[in-house]
């Protein structure tokens, strides 16, 4: 099977880390590829994220799928 | 290594079936031990869910942590 590929964006955020140790801790790495995004520091990276429809951080793009997982900031305070 | 226990609330919509397929096929199954829960139809699971700091579905209860993933329906709304 071949992986998926999943990018976490974070902006560094309590509430960010909160919820990458757990997409790091619990996501299945047999399964999926993933790279960690701070959107804080890697600014050239919003307009990826903005186009894979995220809105808010920590969000987690999984493959073809977009989630928000709670809310730390909204993108558009990190531009 | 000892299982975690996480608990994926959902109300059938369709925002939490996405969540669903993700958190079903993607959560490393040999940390964690799932438990998917309808809380549309299992009404008597709700009060669980409040105290877990659930607000909204769909929602994963992984461990201590609460994670709400996007927004499908406010737990006030199901009961």
């Amino acid at each position: 099977m071949s992986k998926i590929t999943a990018k976490f964006y974070h902006a560094g955020c309590p509430v960010c880390l909160e919820a990458e140790a757990a997409v790091t801790g619990y996501l299945d790495r047999s399964k999926v590829d993933l790279e960690v995004v701070h959107l804080g520091t890697a600014k050239n990276r919003l307009a990826e994220a903005e186009t894979a429809g995220v809105k808010s951080v920590p969000a987690l793009v999984l493959g073809a799928q977009t989630l928000h997982l709670n809310f730390g900031a909204a993108l558009s305070a990190l531009k």
